[in-house]
């Protein structure tokens, strides 16, 4: 019988869960090539505009294999509507059979694009962390700095916004989670006093400039996950002594990396890959004073494997093992 | 709020539904290029040998857009198991939000393959339909000739397997729902007895040569699905007075009629869009001597009207309209 999981349930569930080691063995997975990722399809819409995406995959000789269908409507504020919706389905790699219906409205999504900035953080943040710098004020600036309470005891954080962003609504939600807030609409405000900065903006031209940096400080960029997108100077990726990417083979065409070499900057071979990072920590960060960049676009492996993590939690929660 | 229905409220609604009028118009939006359907995402296992298909699409400035998720394993009779699986998800085009979750098992795409069947039959069977043949004793072989019950009364089948095949089962299926079966091995006892034949096998070779046929006779093939299968003999098509295809773009790389073209025994020009026949019904059968001949390879736009029509079917029955 295929159980089917409502958004409630499942943020109860993730909260109460630790979902890192299953996500960097996705990781390790991918750039062994072990997983497998058909492109993704993609619906559009013009009257209102909006898409439609579904990307899908498995881990080979694994149990499940899962599908995810992300919509984006951005004239849904219009209607009260939150303008991404969607749902993971697990099924079992063994027979086709549907196992699993979750209905997460978007939230696993967010949930392991800020799992893997912990992941990354773990290899790639310096010991010392004395601010976290973010910039973008939005979920992802939130859950990004949420879940890296297990590997940084930093609990300052510097946001960067544009003036009519909702700093407010920033600051009492992390004042929550316990953490200081300071504000700031200029960039070295920010890179002053963090050596630990994350970008979550869908920014078009760089933010940051190399010489804005803090020694050994190391970013890991998020937002840009389009050809478009960038939100780093490329010279600060020219500079970086360690640049790894989620996937390689994404990166080559999106995001900071590919802007840099695009112009130039870096070569193709100068960039890890995250899951050599996890097998081979010594890629990773090995002293205080590496300027680190880590490109983050997000890979199908990661929801796979947090599909598969939550389905199992729901499960034991719920005596059915 | 996601409303999810399981395969037994669906197969309830559906008995009670007529929803061939849906599917017409669908067909009709495919031929007038309304429809929207990107190439189909597929998954492939290996150990043990199995399939998963994503087909998904829309019909221009309507309400849904719908993605169908199909499985196949066939192997899974070891477990006890079906072999195939699979559900309909229903989404506003307005929003992107996830309407409803139809977990439908494969039934909803067997059920709008007979529809299709049912369609073909009245713009092409003749008007008095002596006895009705069927290639092949599994859900098809049944399902396209109770669909047939509204467009001829007919009750007489003549239904051919080999040795092996469960013709108990089919006569016993049959008979309960008001038919007189009578069953064979030998393709001219069915051939002489019927005028409208449908074939609904996996055969690679011809069943069907053209000689074995009356004089009148409408033969609608919906087995041959991929390029490789083959059930009519393609001097049949040759001699065809009308050839329709659901969609002449997947006719032209699988099932009859690409034999046919391959064979050089038919033009593409020779062959009608069922969507267009609907239109002009002049474009199908005219007089009692023709030889007709239906491909049926299945589009996406029959899973995006039935899955509507279901969906707007078990609302009303429920009183949530």
């Amino acid at each position: 019988m295929t159980s089917i999981f409502h958004a409630e349930q499942i943020k109860e569930i993730v909260h109460k869960l630790d979902i890192s080691e299953q996500l960097e063995q996705g990781f390790v997975a991918y750039s062994q090539n072990n997983v497998v990722v058909p492109p993704v399809g993609e619906l559009v819409f013009e009257n209102p505009p909006g898409d439609a995406h579904i990307k899908y995959g498995y881990i080979k000789e694994d149990d499940y294999f899962v599908i995810k269908i992300a919509s984006g409507f951005y004239e849904n504020h219009k209607l009260d509507l939150p303008s991404s919706s969607g749902l993971m389905l697990l099924f079992s790699q063994k027979t086709g059979m549907l196992v699993s219906v979750l209905i997460d409205e978007g939230y696993l999504t967010n949930v392991r694009t800020a799992i893997a900035g912990q992941i990354v953080a773990k290899y790639m943040a310096p010991k010392e962390v004395n601010g976290i710098g973010v910039f973008g004020t939005g979920i992802q600036g939130r859950l990004q700095v949420e879940y890296l309470k297990p590997v940084t005891d930093c609990r300052k954080v510097v946001v960067w916004g544009q003036e009519n962003d909702d700093f407010a609504s920033y600051i009492s939600e992390m004042e929550t989670k316990g953490y200081t807030v300071e504000t700031t609409t200029d960039v070295e405000t920010l890179t002053r006093q963090c050596n630990l900065i994350i970008t979550a903006t869908p920014s078009r031209t760089p933010l940051i400039q190399a010489e804005q940096l803090l020694a050994g400080t190391h970013i890991t960029a998020m937002g840009s996950d389009t050809p478009e997108k960038q939100e780093l100077d490329s010279e600060i990726l020219k500079k970086a002594d360690i640049i790894v990417a989620d996937s390689i083979e994404q990166c080559l065409t999106r995001g900071e990396i590919h802007k840099a070499l695009e112009a130039g900057m870096i070569k193709e071979e100068s960039v890890f890959e995250l899951g050599n990072v996890i097998l081979q920590p010594n890629l990773g960060r090995t002293s205080e004073n590496q300027l680190t960049v880590a490109d983050l676009t997000g890979v199908a492996v990661q929801d796979i494997q947090i599909t598969k993590a939550v389905y199992q939690a729901i499960r034991e929660a719920s005596g059915k093992q």
